[in-house]
């Protein structure tokens, strides 16, 4: 049971949205932030590590970004469209800097190979969520 | 993919821990974060709010302590144990007081019966991985 | 001393802009996560809650998403400008809403009435900031 | 005007504590969560990465743990002192060991003693406030 499972439980339904859109979205938010957290923390553990400093910030920034979307299209309760469209931009911006600068790195390092997926993932489900809400 | 398979990549092993405790322990801080976040909105949307003022804001305590638990928790390079252990105790302290809000209102309100769970699991496997941890 | 403060220290200047009005920005989403937390939780201890549940939601976002935008701006090390300038503009939407909501209640809840001065704080040197961050 | 201005004017006072006391420890994790921030940051813009690994991850640690702990103790709605204690006390152990990191570093790096020094204060008030808690 997880946060999207809960979107089906809300006693309000603020957005016509298709649920199940919504669910793939939060969950892509919420795996981008755990796995681009990690990515940040292995990098900083790796011996070249020189080499990581724009991958660990992107990650970071990533990390914190994709949290905070995932927060905010959890909520239903009085929600605003304009908001969740601009924070959800925000969170297309994050993964795709954040799933370029693991590309890059997904060859020697295995933790940006994961990283790199799971911000491709998002950003597929995020665009795809953005055509979706209402103006 | 999640943080919880990333630990199993990282470059280091910066504690004497069984994976799988500690991988089971991540995703469970991070589901509590997120039902329990979905559960506070949820509830912010109920008619009977007034009822529910205690559930919202041990939920939005829980929400917090029990991410910033899991992003301690996923990081693995100079892991400092005696930091882990404290804010694994407030975890777990605030997924006591969650769950059990949660479990008095669990009859009317199915998002508080999923929350209850989603706090009793992760105070289940955080004892567990509280007593692994060294000291 | 605060984080505006270590903007002079950074060993990088990632980008062309001013340092006053970069710490002034930083200063203002830092407010604007405290301020807005606190009103919601104020706000959720009132006797006339039902009222104040639209302004209890948007606190709640405008927080997060201010604190995250706090955190993007005061990182220095290869920052990436259309991110900050996505992650800028969310923010500007959130204290807009969370503003108005509590313009609304500022008469009858202090608390309501400081917030709206927080956020309209944070609308201006945002709008200030977007104009001068890099395309 | 801050949160710790919000301590006067909320409706409830969930817990018999000495306002003056309870908005010092707010303010001073708000300003650990800023200043480990941005000291993670600069020192991952440092040419001498390589020594300032331990300082990255405890700072990021005690930055994400003094921003929980300061959201939790702005809230006055519902109060857990048990809850609160706990996660003053993991405040305590992350600004001990970012503290400690920094320190080692000051020296060399500004930021590093800007953010000793942050730690340093949080830690003292943070030491009374656990004192003045409730059981």
């Amino acid at each position: 049971m997880s946060a999207s499972d809960l979107v089906a439980l809300h006693p309000r339904k603020a957005l016509e949205l298709d649920p199940s859109l919504l669910s793939e979205a939060i969950e892509a938010c919420w795996a981008c932030e755990q796995v681009c957290g990690a990515c940040a923390d292995a990098c900083l553990g790796e011996a070249d590590l020189e080499a990581l400093r724009r991958c660990v910030r992107l990650d970071l920034d990533c990390s914190d970004v994709a949290g905070v979307t995932a927060r905010l299209l959890a909520r239903q309760t009085e929600a605003e469209p304009s908001l969740l469209r601009a924070q959800l931009a925000a969170c297309l911006e994050a993964v795709t800097h954040a799933g370029e600068a693991c590309a890059e790195q997904a060859a020697e390092h295995p933790q940006c190979a994961v990283c790199r997926d799971a911000c491709r993932r998002c950003l597929d489900v995020g665009q795809r969520l953005l055509a979706a809400l209402p103006a």
